[in-house]
């Protein structure tokens, strides 16, 4: 059998891929693409050759490519070590060997050629070598009869060489297994940069040695030792990941000052900072005591951590602390300095000096730019393309976090829709778009803890990795969705809990239900999402803490419903047909039945369970737009216009429904109107 | 709010207590339970004191209380140690220590009483009150305004001393981390005995310094070394668990004769057997040789397993490799040996007193009761209640596993009939029914492995757990399922993955299924299970070996279908009506036409996956019974009987469907032929 190749040309997009025989569910979609037909045989014989430079970390990557592969297939190998020379399934070769300390922009690139009687990948360095195999393992299919991938030819290279996850372990500290899990879930998605926020108001999470009370009085305990860190560094690298610390200030570090008191510009004492949101401590500015602190604390932390790049932070500061403190008023005064932004400006340039002087370049939040500061400097942006755009534009590089947020439960079309080249960025020259260096999805963790971080930050975030991996032209939504989903039940293979939390979770809401009430708890779950942006705290029954349990609904269901965007897609075909699909109105009728019948099979359930009576009103909600849709489909079906006062009193009610309540956003309501605006237009219902 | 105990008589029985304000959802039922009104509340205050006998193990056993605590809730518990003297929400009083080595027949038994002011657990050992804090996280629920514990009253001890599980780690060897959350799950249902299978003809999975070749040659590398084993035993122990390690012998050894022929009856060499049966390779009885080994052996082992019993295997040999060797056939004749069962007696007679020799009690199948066998031994019966009955008539003790085979695929309720007192064990005096020291549940693992064991052995091992610990008059089957489907769910919250592992296998089989697809593959899977009993075997393709991959539809379902079970049960409530429950009918209706449409939506899957295409006459099969179903509905519904040959077509065709496919049985069959039965009988359906 052979394997022809359909030429379907460089760089076929994912959609127009659909037309060929299979589809390729790779995310992030690779550079260049070519479909043949056919396909190789995967068995228990299945081999692995390596040739070229090779290195441990390459043998452990082969180790880990099998047990991912026994995991797709269940097929327990002849053998799991790389053959030397001779024949193999998947002949590997590496040109050299990449950078000790993985460096920004290093060759990334791999070819993977698939035909009936073998695979080639070739790399440039290991880190390409390891791109190449995650491809590999996307295309592992059940095939007719047997498992398979299919005959393809691979050219691919990132787009950026800067893309990230950040996660903020401090808020709610995240155990290093959760961590650990989400790196291998970056490995999947090509991302690799992990940017590890270790300290905030709620927390200082990684030991210091120099100034042991940091992690010892503010942490409540919860902190990664040194050991610990350096094993999680190594365990990136291995990926080919680079690990970013970030240690923010002069803001967001109440928790420092727990332990050292001194560094702060109030009097204190001071508390780990239970609640959230900007806190008015900030590090005292104008003791030099302050510079001689972190000299030492950057000094031992650059030496633990390798990255050329070291995380400032500097985001946030509201100044009360230091408006309040006489001698902090009169440094300004005696230093000409007008504002506290130019007084933060001042710390900045203090620290990035420090920085610099233990041999490191400094990345900061948007706040770090201010004039006359090196070029080095790399500006993260959580205020958007713009800002980027004005650095870029004065030669300095940026990487890109608005828009990609993850706590802000956007839809994954949202963050996707989202590029670092869009804006002002894509008025900057071609030299100038040079110093963006890509960007990074940022998991704040006000709301999330080890149970359900990893649905907030999956499978969403393999959309983000496309983003910056991918040709700026890969943009389908409809095959965005498509491939995330066939990729997120293979991250659940990572031991990633993006998936199994969510029944978990509802588990402990409905306790002792009965299956049926289950279900119905499970049919309201599914078509709920949190409140979006800062929505959450803005609605918060209570001042929320870090003591607050997210033992609720809101912290159970996934940011964004499937069910619902079905749904709703449903709905746009069905009025697209002019409301003659009478499959697709079959479907929308079945399904607004259960919606309409589940608040009854819920009630009891409400009546025991605290954390379901929380929702019997967004249960309450999903009958009435059951009611309210089938009412739509009865009128359609009838061929003659609603009456308007029908058509005022549903849309009414809808836009009742449509507030939030417990945090909570009812999804079907915006697909339902529609259906009683088709139903209100009469006819055809198209107008 | 005071809690007013409703006096239910002591023996509450798990069905009588349907009738109070909440459902108790505990099992192993206890053996007495007065319910009261009210409830204590949970929340982050909650605090546990330990008075009276203490030891570290206590406290490590409150740190895992909270622990699971704090899953059941996401309460983030202000504090997670003991408080010393004092009040506390939980007030545990613990009378004496426990052996250091634990034995058979200790005192678990405990009190356990909660008013809304505060809860007080009471026992003689450390044993009682591990059980108790098990019984207490059972009582955790979601309740009307915050989690709690209903006020209850409980007093409670096991009906039999020896409550087992045993794992076959040979067949497929099961990873340390996996027996672990075995020994979680054994603790959550209050068993006492993990029996380790640790050889076969497909491995010998421990270490042995004496003997190196044992493992090394043996195991394929799979094997655990001594200081693991140390670390389970203590492990156990911690959790009120004894471990009983197996050296079967002489049979079922193969795996020990790859380093060491020369302890075979045949001449070798040998290879570790990767099929599955009663294999010929024996040890050689006759062989002085082969007790020198065992003696040496057996005394390394006895030192590495403290338990006061040490299992020898004894069953299934076929005396083939004893035919065929002339010295055997000689020294038979020279020593006036009848027959291969009485070699086998003599050889179990000498490793028993070997066995005697390093201090310890020999456990053996039911092939090691032998006459003039000492009183010490205990029978383990795999050939059921009449074996127990005849050893314990001569004074013998012995626990029961026929009946508690999980492998074997049968119903729960079906285990949780069998009674090691039922049968002619019930005819026992009272004196010799004192020697049936319980039972042991056995998980053979010919066709499970890491990914699919915790779902063939949870939640059904909860049920028979019950059997072994509660009242013999706790019996009601209904019940049992109610309860069990509770305890599975708080079962997932010790990492068992006998719920989550379903749609990950079903996944891999589904590759890149779109969710219409997955959902029509999950429909179908919902309904069929497993052959029962040794049919796998006799229904096989092509012989199974240890080297078959276990992704298959036949690997992935459970052992048991909810979702027939529950449809049967709704056929049998509709009959029972004499078809006139137009709830029921219409929620059967739905559930045909589900079933009905199935297959046109899993077609496309199947010309995909090869492991789809394999359950394809299953799935056109569950088309049929929908078809059939709703035909026999529609008859129903018309009131007068249907004719005879349409019966006669319905009955032919449901009994051909009732024939199992790719080892699955399509479980609906016989609730449809029920329904077909009702329609033919025509009018109000009932004869």
């Amino acid at each position: 059998m052979l394997g022809m190749l359909v030429l379907a040309g460089l760089g076929q997009t994912p959609s127009a891929n659909a037309q060929s025989q299979r589809t390729l569910n790779l995310m992030p979609w690779p550079s260049s693409v070519q479909q043949g037909s056919g396909e190789l045989r995967i068995d228990a014989s299945f081999s692995v050759a390596l040739t070229g430079y090779n290195e441990a970390r390459l043998d452990r990557s082969i180790s880990r490519f099998f047990q991912q592969l026994g995991k797709e297939t269940a097929i327990p190998f002849s053998s799991t070590k790389p053959v030397s020379g001779g024949k193999a399934t998947l002949a590997i070769h590496t040109d050299h060997a990449s950078k000790e300390i993985q460096e920004l922009g290093e060759d990334e690139s791999y070819a993977l050629e698939i035909t009936p009687d073998g695979a080639k990948l070739n790399a440039a360095t290991p880190l390409g070598t390891m791109h190449g195999l995650q491809t590999f393992l996307q295309l592992v299919e059940p095939g007719a009869t047997s498992f398979d991938v299919p005959v393809v030819k691979i050219q691919d290279q990132p787009r950026f060489p800067w893309r990230g996850l950040m996660i903020d372990v401090s808020r709610h500290f995240i155990p290093l297994d959760v961590v650990k899990r989400n790196i291998d879930g970056m490995e999947a998605v090509k991302m690799n940069v992990f940017h590890w926020h270790l300290s905030e108001n709620q927390g200082f999470r990684i030991e210091s040695k120099k100034f042991p009370k940091l992690h010892e009085l503010g942490s409540d305990n919860l902190y990664y030792t040194q050991e610990e860190a350096r094993d999680l560094i190594a365990y990136a690298r291995d990926r080919g990941i680079r690990v970013v610390p970030e240690f923010d200030m002069p803001g967001h570090s109440t928790a420092w000052f727990v332990g050292y008191p001194e560094l702060a510009s109030g009097p204190g004492p001071y508390q780990i900072e239970r609640k959230w949101g900007v806190m008015d401590p900030a590090m005292d500015p104008t003791n030099e005591k302050t510079y001689k602190f972190l000299d030492e604390l950057i000094g031992e932390m650059t030496k633990l951590f390798p990255d050329r790049f070291f995380h400032i932070g500097g985001d946030e500061v509201n100044g009360k602390q230091w408006d309040s403190n006489a001698k902090i008023q009169e440094f300004k005064k005696s230093h000409n300095i007008k504002s506290n932004e130019e007084l933060q400006a001042y710390f900045s340039g203090r620290v990035q000096k420090l920085v610099t002087k233990h041999g490191k370049s400094v990345v900061g939040w948007d706040e770090v730019f201010i004039p006359g500061v090196p070029k080095d400097i790399v500006i993260q942006s959580w205020r958007g393309q713009a800002s980027l755009a004005a650095a870029a534009s004065q030669g300095y590089r940026g990487i890109l976090s608005n828009g990609y947020y993850l706590d802000l439960g956007w839809t994954t079309a949202r963050h996707y829709a989202v590029d670092p080249m869009g804006g002002a960025a894509a008025n900057l020259t071609a030299e100038q778009q040079k110093l963006i260096l890509g960007g990074e999805s940022c998991m704040w963790s006000e709301y999330v803890n080890a149970e359900n971080i990893d649905s907030r930050i999956w499978p969403r975030n393999a959309a983000i990795a496309e983003r910056l991996w991918s040709p700026q032209s890969v943009t389908d939504p409809v095959s965005m969705y498509a491939r995330m989903h066939a990729v997120s039940a293979r991250l659940e293979l990572l031991d990633l809990t993006h998936r199994n939390y969510y029944r978990a979770m509802l588990q402990r809401i409905a306790g002792a239900a009965s299956p049926e009430e289950f279900a119905a708890l499970r049919t309201l779950a599914d078509v709920v999402e949190p409140v979006k942006d800062y929505n959450r705290e803005k609605l918060a029954p209570a001042e929320p803490t870090s003591q607050t349990p997210l033992n609720r609904v809101v912290d159970a269901v996934p940011l964004e419903s499937d069910t619902a965007r079905r749904f709703g897609e449903l709905v746009d075909q069905f009025i697209a047909s002019t409301c003659h699909d009478a499959d697709a109105q079959a479907r929308l009728r079945a399904q607004l039945i259960v919606w309409r019948d589940n608040d009854a099979r819920l009630q009891p359930l409400e009546q025991r369970s605290f954390l379901v009576k929380e929702v019997a009103q967004s249960s309450q909600d999903l009958s009435a737009l059951g009611v309210a849709g089938l009412a739509a489909l009865d009128a359609i079906s009838k061929g003659s216009a609603a009456p308007a006062d029908w058509k005022a009193i549903q849309t009414a009610a809808i836009t009742q429904i449509q507030n939030p309540k417990a945090q909570l956003l009812l999804m079907p309501a915006t697909a339902i109107q529609k259906l009683v605006d088709a139903a209100s237009a009469g006819g055809s219902c198209a107008k």
